[in-house]
């Protein structure tokens, strides 16, 4: 799944750019991040469903949908969550100083901030930031890679997705920006994205189409349970592609760019899980065979948060007992009958009863980092897949000594 | 709150032992505890709310509640869990070898295994220990020490709590004996506890009280969320107080006994919580001022399951934005400026806005290693007070290498 180009692109008609107003310990890193597109465009966003909330949510979701977006400021270093209404004057302030760069009404400006939260933003150094960030906007990868690098927390990668597809004979592309490296639950944990694309689509299809794709992509990464204050999915569709502007379009959206949308999604929710804090193992969850995707995403998840099923396997130990009992304690009433599950491909256990397997092949499979558990039940059709991690002494580590 | 006598005694009418059957790796520790009444008495119990369960309490809970039980087997060092018919045979057979050895009918003998899961018991080895434990039958406080020996797994201390109190000028006496040390969560994870007393109680009542008392104890500890396929409570109440057994007692028992068996549950959960794997910190979660109870223990295990929460607490941090976030994340929909927070008496947080504190202060506090989190929200009078641990290093090492 992972996109195997080194650069990736923007769609036309958007420019990126990234910025060092010095927030961050090191204050050469990146901390200030501007997507813009270069006419008004549609926008939809995805928030948390936390019920403590981040003063730039409050702020953005109250301006999506729209159909008159031109940009997206993003600092990284200082969270404004837990701020009160200085918090929300502050991201105000971001959005009303980046419109002035870029030539538009702040309301057309969504906002992000993300790191520690309870401190309110340092206007002074962030002030200093607006005016030559717009001079850095470029179509270039290079200013993408900036961009997604000034979303960075404790990222060790910044991460970067796209898709480029035909429809009607014309090339429409779809790319992502996103963070996010702990505190990753469904529902979005301090995870911010960024998703432009020169299609054309109305703003109800926009929210419909990133709702659809969040479920199936960040909706369903777990690193610790954790859901933040503020994370955000934004999507943003200039219409673009064809050099000239698109009207929205408000016809049902193309399979192929649906699909193209969350490939991307589901890309940058893999790289959020790969750079996991303190994570040895890459860990797919499939749960097959439940009567609702809802039953089965319940599983799922309880599986990915069971701190034994996590340090089992950052030991290579095939647990099966750790995976089963997380299972059935997830609140789903279903028969030990019906529940089988392999790891890797090799199954250790079987409608209810464990089976003999050769644990040192399955050990051997697990201590490769990819570790695939396949838990089917014997109850209908519907499935989910989900990404985790192991649970290592290097993140109690990291996450004990975090300051910054 | 903890029992400050080094020994504790068996109430009147029950005697207990410990054996070594061979089933640990140091195969000279106890793995086999019996606890007897001389006379038949009333037994109630509460059983795990996973939905895969050991055998041994499948036959247990078909037994309770019971006028007529006479003892309770245990071993240790394998939990007869996910054994399908094979593991339901040995349960019942470790009944039926027991109720030989004290002379009872097999249905009158309850039973509970912990251990790893997955593995056959092995009956050979036990095979050795009913006619010795039997013979090793006292009422004697080092016998009693030595039946709560034989149920402990990872458990670095046994775990015994007793009181004694007047009812109607009559001495009444409760003891309890208990293990676990990981895989805690409410609703009883991987622990098992035999309470005892010479009160008579009705089986209706036993069960009431019990259930009452496992409620504000057992059922409000977490180390890492994962309920167990074996955890099992028992209440026995064999009315042998006055020296001749009483009639069970149909009217609503005295407030003293109640309060006697929630003392000795809540004791003996927090010895529980104490003795958790790798754990560093112990910590009191306080959250009151809710609409209902229920409310109050959905924030105060989102609370105290959050790794993040955790971790801080490892590091002595007193990170209010991950405990306000997790009460944000649990479901419950309550607004920020209803949420106040204060660490070891000292205010961090008030009506949804972070306050000046002296972050040196809260953390030396927190470095005494005990801490207590205390989560007030104006909405209501219904509290909970909850127990948990930090997350370490060592508890990954344990859980990451745990094979007996």
């Amino acid at each position: 799944m992972t996109d195997s180009s080194p650069t990736h692109s923007l769609p036309d008609g958007f420019r990126a750019a990234g910025f060092a107003c010095g927030l961050k310990t090191d204050p050469a890193k990146l901390d200030l991040s501007l997507f813009v597109s270069d006419v008004p465009c549609v926008a939809a966003g995805v928030f948390t469903q936390n019920r403590v909330v981040g003063a730039p949510v409050q702020v953005s979701r109250e301006r999506v949908p729209s159909g008159s977006v031109r940009g997206v400021i993003i600092n990284s270093g200082n969270s404004n969550a837990c701020t009160g209404q200085q918090g929300l004057d502050d991201a105000k302030w971001m959005t009303a100083e980046t419109a002035k760069g870029i030539g538009c009404d702040e309301t057309d400006v969504l906002v992000c901030s993300t790191g520690v939260i309870g401190h309110f933003l340092p206007r002074e150094k962030l002030a200093k930031g607006f005016g030559p960030i717009v001079e850095k906007l470029a179509g270039t990868p290079a200013s993408l890679a900036d961009a997604a690098k000034g979303m960075m927390t404790t990222d060790t990668l910044h991460k970067l997705a796209s898709r480029s597809i035909e429809i009607d004979g014309q090339t429409v592309t779809v790319t992502g920006a996103a963070k996010g490296a702990a505190m990753i639950a469904p529902n979005m944990a301090t995870m911010l994205a960024v998703l432009m694309t020169d299609a054309a689509l109305s703003p109800e299809r926009a929210t419909n189409v990133l709702r659809e794709a969040v479920n199936a992509s960040f909706n369903c990464i777990s690193v610790d349970g954790h859901t933040s204050t503020s994370d955000t999915v934004l999507l943003l569709a200039n219409g673009q592609a064809s050099g000239e502007r698109q009207s929205p379009d408000t016809s049902k959206p193309s399979p192929a760019l649906v699909t193209a949308i969350t490939e991307v999604c589901a890309d940058l929710a893999q790289q959020i899980i790969r750079d996991a804090e303190g994570a040895e193992h890459f860990v797919t969850i499939d749960v097959r065979g439940c009567t609702t995707r809802k039953e089965a995403a319940v599983i799922a998840k309880s599986v990915a948060e069971s701190a034994l099923v996590k340090t089992a396997i950052t030991g290579n130990d095939p647990n099966w007992g750790r995976i089963v009992s997380a299972a059935g304690y997830a609140g789903i009433e279903f028969a030990e009958s019906e529940c089988s599950l392999t790891i890797n491909g090799i199954s250790l256990y079987e409608a209810g009863t464990p089976i003999d397997y050769d644990e040192t092949a399955v050990s051997q499979a697990m201590s490769t980092g990819e570790v695939h558990i396949d838990l089917h039940f014997n109850r209908g059709d519907a499935s989910v897949r989900y990404w985790t991690t192991d649970l290592t002494a290097e993140y109690v580590r990291l996450n004990s000594e975090y300051t910054t």
